[in-house]
């Protein structure tokens, strides 16, 4: 079956429309997703970025924001800025996402996830916010976060990030089709017909 | 008439798309395109860039290029990088589209200069250039140059930059409808169907 991979980091904002519409876009051209959580801190650190580029450049951010809400209300999302902080630290639910493949409730997790954060104003750094997100989707949160939190999974987390770097990504949302990158919300289209030739 | 402002540097590779389509995307929703050629690089500039992001970023840049060739591929259009230098200096070809405003010929000055930088490796800073484009459109390339170079000219380039600086602009292309800023080749339709609202 066609795959693409769809890469995305939590605290990434056009990740959250690519998340929610991921499934729908792929599943109708018989295209299969594999979701792969990774952190896009590293990646930026190496850039000599300490923050968000839409922080480092207010003129940017400030359109980048009024694009997502014409795409959300686009899309019939709701859309509100996390007030407290931007971008939020995406670290646990990244490792929770991932120790989430095998069992199959990544995808489930990672929309939960993403309209906590864009959303529902929540913080998605706190324990509780995803002890109840997986709780909802029938997880046992203590197992869960106990294989999120294993070496294991925090090393797979880290090779997650080296295998992004070494295929190209360089931001997020990505869309991977073998070794063709996609980068952004706006190119999800154009990856999953890339996929289906 | 509805009008939407398009934005735009010679530099810029995701501009050379959206000149060569802006009109076809336009016209037929009735919707009027002022050409608005600027500098990019006192914005870049002051955000510490002194090369561009292409550059700077070699992720990033790669990516842009492939992008920019599959965009290319789908509208029909030649596409070969500049083999000197990336980006071009576009300061003499902004003079003169702006020039040309008034007798009407920036559109087709900008999307000829466009091809010369991204379709037929031309030095879009060399005189012979531009004056040769000049002359196939049937403008007296010597009347041309000289009202390019006149200060009044030189100084309404300037106000042109601060003027997209003002209005939000932090790259290009980028569409004005008003007050309402799209960003990027991707976001012309978007920008279309906001101007016939």
């Amino acid at each position: 079956m066609a795959e693409i991979e769809f890469w995305y980091e939590f605290a990434s904002t056009y990740s959250y429309p690519a998340a929610m519409r991921v499934e729908k876009v792929a599943a109708p051209k018989g295209v299969a997703v594999r979701w792969r959580p990774f952190l896009l801190g590293p990646i930026f650190g190496a850039q000599g970025w300490t923050d968000s580029p839409f922080n480092l450049y207010p003129a940017k951010g400030r359109n980048m924001w009024r694009d997502l809400e014409r795409i959300c209300e686009a899309e019939d999302l709701p859309l509100k800025q996390p007030p407290f902080r931007f971008p939020q630290n995406g670290l646990k639910a990244a490792r929770i996402a991932l120790a989430g493949v095998t069992d199959g409730w990544t995808p489930a997790f990672t929309r939960a996830v993403y309209t906590a954060n864009f959303a529902e104003q929540k913080d998605i750094a706190d324990d509780g916010v995803l002890a109840t997100i997986l709780g909802k989707l029938g997880v046992d949160a203590e197992h869960a976060v106990s294989a999120a939190n294993s070496s294991d999974n925090k090393q797979a987390l880290k090779a997650q990030t080296e295998e992004a770097i070494a295929r190209g990504i360089y931001g997020t949302p990505s869309f991977l089709v073998a070794d063709e990158l996609f980068w952004g919300n706006d190119r999800l289209e154009q990856a999953v017909t890339w996929a289906g030739k």
